[in-house]
């Protein structure tokens, strides 16, 4: 799997050394929050993974809650896209369209993975619920509601991402039979009317 | 919060000061999985909170995993009468009796903390998972699903399950508003037709 190369720091000179050492330490604390959850997972057990020494860690990250920003900000840029998603084409697709994008971000074991981390991480530790809020409400379902021309389209917007990771948590996390092993386009034929219910239905 | 009578033992003469002490036992041992998860909780940390030797944990419980599925099987008796709220009505109200019913479940702070302990647990560890998919689907899913006479019955009470399990998640976990502060009657107007659909819509 191949990260994203990560923003550059502010006022340092474009590196690549630097932009692999980062990238190296987002992939480690990725792997290590998705292994551990975010209570057991230490800067310097994410510097070890990336054989690189704590300070560096710290010097490019910061804190270890903003490590995790950090890496949830990576891991969350494919699902980042799903306003756009959204946006192409006539608003009665709208729930087939955010359904099978979504799908196809958690159905897939590389793109699952950090959600899997981001998810256990949250589920379990207030630091990382708040990151998770604040990332996954500002820049993915605020902008998803923005598209809705509807009064409590952020409400909508939360239900329908309740539906989509609820069924994620069923069946990924969980894996209770037979949505484990339903075929996906099953799964999106079902899902998709409810989400376009909650979005658009008057 | 009382905890209701577990079981007796087999073979064993009642005694209400066993009964007690089991109920002590079960009591501790949600409260260390709540608050620890799974995997942090020890049998030693949860005989030191009921106040009794580990010894006698193992006698009356067995394994870490038993005594999980025995904490799980008393927090989710309230949940288990599910089915026989569906049953009593008609057809075209079932999703409105079973959203009201599972969030008149979450939304009480007293029968939500062992909810929350048992999702924590299963969301980050496989064994807490596989006792959890067992107990719901066997004793819920599967109750619920026997009442729909439909094929694909079980699928369909997953998906139902998701919906709700999901807003839960946000609602309780993870805290998204404006779901977090919604009144609970919006929530349950804009989840039981959904609900409604998942269960009995063609």
């Amino acid at each position: 799997m191949t990260t994203p190369p990560a923003p550059r720091r502010r006022g340092r000179p474009p590196r690549t050394e630097s932009a692999d050492t980062r990238d190296r330490i987002l992939g480690a604390a990725r792997e290590e929050f998705s292994a551990r959850g975010y209570e057991k997972t230490s800067v310097r057990g994410i510097a070890k993974a990336a054989g690189v020494d704590s300070a560096l860690v710290h010097h490019y990250f910061g804190t270890k809650e903003q490590i995790f920003a950090a890496a949830i900000e990576v891991a969350f840029a494919p699902a980042l896209n799903a306003p756009e998603a959204l946006a192409d084409g006539p608003v009665e697709g709208v729930g087939e369209r955010l359904t099978r994008f979504v799908f196809g971000v958690w159905d897939n074991p590389t793109t699952r993975a950090p959600l899997l981390a981001i998810l256990r991480s949250a589920v379990t530790n207030e630091t990382a619920a708040a990151v998770f809020r604040r990332l996954v409400a500002a820049q993915l379902l605020r902008r998803v509601a923005a598209q809705l021309d509807l009064p409590d389209a952020e409400l909508r917007a939360e239900l329908a991402a309740a539906q989509i990771v609820g069924t994620a948590l069923m069946r990924y996390v969980i894996k209770l039979e037979p949505l484990a092993s339903a075929e996906l386009e099953q799964i999106i034929a079902r899902v998709a009317p409810v989400v376009q219910a909650h979005l658009t239905q008057p």
